[in-house]
């Protein structure tokens, strides 16, 4: 059934560095790397009819997550999907509408709604989602790891209830200050769903698991904690990270969330993932040793010439500075209009200047030796 | 020419504040307080036609700003105005699309526009400004102090470079990576138009002044110093700060800004605005003596039932704890469909709860006995 997952690793740096082993570089990967910006996926998803249609459909799945593989030289391919799988397997009904991104036909709006929505069981419900893991580990044939992913439950929510994306967040507020009671019963069942369906991409084959908490940055503090933070905990508590004597990363990321990094490490994921206005040297003084960090170029850096982009690539290295534990990465999805060959020099200067970070050099000898 | 300066203030509560001096209670006002949720204001805004009408009309600009003050027990008026009269004064020709906000006609697309572009004469281009100061002082008797304002240099490039209001903010960032010196020049003349503009606000009578840099939030950290606290500095240093023996306090506001506490004491303002995202209690122990806080309820929090905005106040109070140099306030703009009596609540909550944070308590007057 796994078969994928028995294949050893020919590429582990991105998993080691996660886990904060010694690596001889940084491994880099880049959010939505499958994605529109490639022409060679532009053509699938027209074949495929529909955005839902290409996530459906495990062939073409796979397709698209291998395509950015083929051009770039990535330490980890991320299952092409989407995070509002969950609520639509809920019957909430997701399509997405050209220009204006994801919406439900029937969004969240009562108490009763809450009470009523089912957890979805993934390898009925969302079986098209642990087939496509299947099908990419058989075909990756152990090249680099394979991400699977999910959204925070405070983010599916606020999709769910919003009806769609929202700049106001109007409505999730709405219910966070006037019944809190019927927030926390929906957030419980989303936790519980996120971690059967990220058990049942772990059981299909993905060698890693990160939760995307797109919209925790807009709470205050303490309801960042209450409403984002505890469910992203009551997810990792259920996940099964040991198997066949393995162990799969988990790394959390909330945009916007830089503030609150010795709260998110409370919370227990291997690495937080960092949006690009956190100081990456500061973040990691503030973590010590216990967690990896994910990040943190701005996307935007792309649209700029090489030569910047190379120099912004030497400042992120040089900003987590020398030593093991960092997973170089957008500081969020790649934009669908950046030309590929920049995102092309992004990760050529990763792999040119940061086995200088790695290497033991005269004065940390010195330092192993006192 | 500006007799309203003459009269003393019966209530300079929120100045001393400003000045981390030491008062009974913790003053309060409203970003936006004078503004669309308030069917008063709605009425002037329908009888003057345009927001641009309202602005330019001194008469009407201080009706309104009085308005709030008719209603609730503030600590400050507000100048009625808009951070884009600058690049209107400009040329770029401001509109307000009715559901769509600010839009220039003549965005700024080029280095030889960017070159061409004169630094407004405050009392000659922005009249109308300085003489809605002068009218509502006189009209305001010294009831409370008034606040002027102005865009921060960063955020008024942001709007006249995109063309209006942005999601994503390609064109600005894409001059950042592509041009960075024409960004600067952009940047320093803003800074300098700035600093007149706000001059004439302090001539004509302004006991305050807040710069609003709405979007720095959306900067990487070094380029949130390079391109945004770079020139909130370049403002403050020409600052006409003390003027007839009295001190005119200075507050900076970033949304999204609250890992740069440190970076942004370092601009010299005497204090600092906190959107809701950033704990006060934390943001005080960062900063120390050295600036005020102001801030910073969540502004949907007014969404929600009386008790709950009450106990929200409380939190937010108990946040910053016991002693000066705290400025209640929302972290953002109070939403245009807010409910006046849930606003009033929460002034009134200030009104209740804060003077137990003043209150010279036994155990404080063992430390200083000590």
């Amino acid at each position: 059934m796994t078969e994928g997952t028995e294949m050893p690793l020919k590429n582990d740096v991105f998993l080691r560095a996660l886990l904060r082993q010694p690596t001889a570089r940084t491994p880099v990967w880049m959010m939505r790397q499958a994605g529109r910006y490639l022409p060679e996926y532009r053509r699938v998803r027209e074949r495929a009819g529909s955005f839902m249609a290409l996530c459906r459909t495990p062939e073409l799945a796979c397709e698209v997550t291998l395509q950015p593989l083929e051009r770039f030289a990535l330490d980890a391919a991320i299952l092409f999907s989407d995070i509002l799988t969950i609520p639509d397997a809920m019957g909430l009904e997701l399509e997405f509408v050209e220009g204006e991104g994801p919406r439900f036909g029937r969004p969240l709006r009562t108490a009763a709604a809450v009470r009523r929505l089912p957890i979805p069981d993934p390898e009925r419900d969302l079986a098209y989602v642990p087939a496509a893991v299947r099908l990419i580990k058989r075909r990756l044939e152990g090249k680099v790891p394979l991400i699977g992913f999910a959204g925070s439950p405070w983010t599916l929510a606020t999709y769910m209830v919003e009806g769609g994306g929202s700049r106001e967040f109007r409505r999730i507020k709405g219910l966070l200050f006037e019944q809190p009671q019927v927030l926390h019963e929906l957030l419980g069942k989303l936790a519980d769903a996120v971690a059967l369906y990220l058990n049942a991409q772990i059981a299909a084959g993905v060698d890693a698991v990160m939760i995307f908490d797109t919209w925790g940055g807009v709470l205050a503090r303490h309801h960042y904690r209450e409403f984002s933070l505890a469910y992203a905990g009551r997810v990792l508590a259920q996940l099964q990270c040991r198997r066949e004597g393995r162990t799969i990363p988990t790394i959390f990321f909330t945009k916007g969330g830089g503030q609150w990094l010795e709260a998110m490490m409370d919370a227990g994921y291997d690495a937080l993932g960092l949006d690009w206005t956190t100081d990456l040297g500061e973040a990691r003084r503030r973590v010590g040793h216990r967690v990896a960090l994910q990040g943190n170029l701005d996307p935007m850096t792309l649209y700029g010439p090489i030569e910047v982009i190379r120099a912004e690539v030497r400042r992120v290295l040089a900003e987590f500075g020398r030593g093991n534990g960092h997973v170089f990465n957008l500081g969020h999805g790649i934009l669908p209009d950046v030309d590929p060959e920049h995102a092309g020099a992004m990760i050529a200067a990763v792999h040119e200047f940061s086995p200088a970070f790695h290497a033991i050099s005269p004065e940390f000898s010195q330092e192993s030796a006192l």
